[in-house]
């Protein structure tokens, strides 16, 4: 019963098996390995995007700030949802690779920004010439940090407004597996073709050890990320074990395979925990990331069950919490913390 | 026969069973495994140092980065070896993530500084007052880039010399085991006994797939590093995938033994080139990294036999070259390399 | 009738005085001349605090940005309100000197925080350990963006809270003088003695053609400030000018008078508005910048007057404007603006 | 007897006129002022550049540094003569402006670079891939440190060696009146005529108070370098005063009258110096600033006589020291000080 986080969860069979297997003898390094020349392929054929530009880095963090910090300038404006990853869990490590680029918080409910909101907060910054920060770049997370998601079409809606100042597009794709899952989307309808110009293509949270893509729609970025890549200190000498990871990944879908499950055992827990009286989700769960609210005491009678996750802020007189389900959640796991919930 | 570098190597058995160990099952996130729990201690007691702060990271640019950006501001001078991996090969990420300090070559040959060339550069530099970089760290490489080691003793005349100034040290050990194997020195008396404060303790190049400890022994530094860690994008969420390496490099042993084997591949690597005819080496080769001259038409015939090794300038009319062993490297392929120079 | 900003005044003529006279001769640079050796004692008395460390500096931007410096690490939050200056209006400024910093806005009507909202806002900060931003320092603007005050027990409650998390105090004193003069506080109670820890004393806004002292009350910060100034390029070679600016303007309390006549003009001019139908002020004026509202219509009438100042937005209808008296405004200029609003 | 430096000096009576003239009524802040109008068209008469954009600002620190920072990414090498200000004086701020770009010492007689030691510095530098920093821009000074000079034509051909890697070139004119006085160069002829990109055009040492104005050839950064300008805090609000100096400074030829002045009187000292026995001049002294090297004891002579300049190193049993004239230099300030010399 570990729902604290997908990241605590190991990694799939099939990438532990091709990490073995790349441990073979001798390879170059940097990047030159073998499996990273056919990666790059893989991934734009993934993203039905031939020209793309394709890196990889080991955590999402720096997948992100890299990927922010080839649009933003020190004296741009990031606009991302107030709740962002980007914007309250990374330390201001966006601010460190950007060299000093400020995040604007958008808001909107349930961890989405709306063409309102975001709107809104680009037409109110910028406007002050010299003397204020400049537009810069719209983030966009998919799957939410509130468990939600952007369709394609919800997607586009925001990278036009941000096209209307010129402003390119990022993801953040932490979960994008669940996502494309939850939306029925592909990969190359959740990005480009809804005008994203830079994805952060998550895999440590869904069975891999620790590898994120970053794909550039526009070749002409990518020996600029290669500088920063390598001054941020990311740039793997024996690169074909992030190589080894991510060619797994994407193999016959498995990344796919792996999110389906995750949602699946997310909808199973959903679906139980409102069957229940008096509890409810604070936000739609389509995917494998869970609000619930439930009565005070709720908490001790799940804790002597052996139940992990995180305790979020409630109403007086209430609980909440925050589930993840992950490609290692068993059924078993979510009828046992069902059944915990119901004692 | 593969000589370009010890990352080309794989990763050591031990280390990939240690990985598939620690893949069972949940684990805390972000440096909170239980692994990384008892690894305090063990890395505690092979520096003998009780109190010292340890942390993972995976790659070696940003655990030297990291230690010198606890100690040096933006305004200091690094003083390091004209050639060090930090003033030559990181693409500036020590400027990078020290926002801005700046390195100061120091001569000396075969790629060690000695008292003369590091007392010259500390007497000039920083006489200026505030027109000036200040002085800030001393940077010490052992193994150094050209192969050579350090004693204790000459490191501690190094960071005395340091300390007059009231100068903290670093010692960048990217191939910390294979100066320890060929100076007979411990891991203690090749740090903080000879005076040195913060130490980037290499796995990575001998046999580990990816992972550094940063030693810091004043332990007051300690939540520092973990900001700047984040903030670089280098806590790694599964970070029981490093906990799991560095647990086993150090156990039995291992880093020790299998330095032994690199350095022994080395010597007798250099005992063959010594015996023919017309050749040489650069400079000392008491660890894993030789540097021979050869005649004009050898890197031809090395070549269309198969090895790999890097080329580096030469006199004119001759070649030189750049051979590194490992963990990995085995006595046929010394030999077969040896009878590729013969021919 | 020229309201556009109080730095749209010239230099007040004891100012120039003093220029002429430092002109004579030759100086030591840097910081060095003898006006300097003067007003270090000069400026201390001022604030009676005979051990502050006191530097200059043209601009206000980079009094606030290198003070900020001092206090804020890179992966520090800086607390100001929403509208400050620092936030608003600089560029991101104090990000780049603060190397990366983040400022969180703080609500608060009239441009004023409150112990509530500043509370609120430290409360919620830096609660996720290593992931989020930690508490860095507190800055308070006195004369407001709103152009409101703030009195010394109101300043002493904020910094009270930023102690109660041992964060130290910023005083933006763009309009220090106005703001002493509006609530008739000495330098001292406006400080130190309510908590601040480093105060930007603004010049240039109230009748100086371009100097700001930064008053540091721990001298242990000087060096560091030292350096900081002269790597942002804010260090002075014929520094005289700036001291003989700042010596003229202490002397004879001509800060004050200065202040106290813009003050007057302002106070002319809210009771003129406030006599009017239909007019009011958005926000108390005590100072002077006074923030007008009044019916559609109103601005053109102003303009063809030919007075200057900026518009605001307004509610639906209406209209606002942004007015700012300074030591050159005459009672001329007020009465004239009140009758081309009255036509 | 004032050598010091030609910062030591005063502004000339035209620079104090115009400022005053300056002072009178209100005028638009922030770089919109009238002078500001009527200057742009000055400098780009001056610089026979109709296209050039221009800025001012008030140290010659942060011209070199913001120039710096338009052609060079954190990760670039600038490459500069090993003494060059920016790399010895300025306490890193090209560094902190560029966000951490390496400065690449060329060595070269007299303070000068040549074609030979910027070729190899060049050919040397950004070999290394990814891994090493890359070639960014060059930076030359005329006057150099050393009080030498370059003609146009050694310019050009130390821009065509950086054209060739595609490189922009930078001036670091500080006292470039006193270079064109001393080469009979036209500022056109100096700087785009020759391959210069962008320059420094000093005006602080050679009579006003504290102005240099940024002269860049390519309009297309003009924006990013007020954004820049801003940030650094250098956009100054009462910017009248830096339009004043410059506008008066240009007027008449000034800038020239002033410096044919300070290197006439620089001839005289070194005609003086020649003609003793036992000194001599270490480098040629075309201009204002001269290295004159003397048996030992003469400082102690010229100091009891009131002679005040900079001690330099000099050989055994000599000394040495580097002497500045001005445009306020008198005929007599140079007689006196060689009568000293001669006692």
């Amino acid at each position: 019963m570990y729902f604290t986080s997908d990241n605590a969860s190991g990694a799939a069979p099939e990438i532990m098996a091709a990490l073995a297997r790349a441990n073979d003898g001798y390879a170059r390094s940097y990047g030159a390995d073998a499996i990273m020349d056919r990666l790059h392929d893989q991934i734009r054929a993934t993203f039905q995007a031939p020209e793309a530009a394709v890196y990889l880095v080991a955590t999402g963090t720096v997948a992100n700030s890299l990927a922010l910090s080839l649009y933003a300038q020190p004296w741009s404006a990031v606009f991302a949802h107030s709740d962002a990853h980007i914007a309250q869990d990374e330390c201001g490590a966006p601010e460190f690779y950007t060299n000093g680029a400020k995040l604007i918080g958008v808001a909107g409910d349930h961890g989405r920004m709306t063409p309102d909101t975001l709107g809104q907060a680009l037409a109110r910054t910028g406007t002050g010439g010299v003397h204020g920060v400049q537009r810069g770049v719209v983030s966009i997370t998919n799957v939410t940090e509130a468990g939600t998601t952007y369709t394609p079409a919800e997607i586009a809606a925001l990278t036009a407004l941000a096209k209307s100042y010129n402003l390119p597009s990022h993801l953040d794709g932490a979960r994008f597996a669940n996502a494309c899952v939850a939306t029925g989307a592909t990969a190359a309808e959740m990005t480009w073709q809804a005008g994203i110009d830079i994805v952060s293509f998550g895999g440590t949270k869904n069975g891999c050890l620790g590898v994120e893509a970053v794909v550039i729609f526009d070749p002409a970025k990518a020996w600029e990320f290669e500088l920063r890549r390598k001054r941020g200190g990311h740039l793997f000498s024996k690169h074909r074990y992030l190589s080894a990871q991510m060619e797994a990944y994407l193999t016959d879908d498995l990344w796919l395979r792996l999110a389906t499950h995750a949602n699946a055992m997310g909808a199973r827990l959903a679906k139980g925990i409102a069957a229940l009286p008096d509890m409810h989700l604070q936000h739609p769960a389509p995917a494998n990331m869970l609000f619930p609210e439930w009565p005070a005491g709720t908490h001790a009678r799940l804790d002597s069950a052996g139940a992990a996750y995180y305790q979020m802020p409630a109403p007086q007189g209430r609980e909440a919490a925050r589930l993840v389900t992950s490609w290692s959640t068993t059924e078993a796991d979510v009828d046992a913390f069902l059944n915990a919930l119901r004692a």
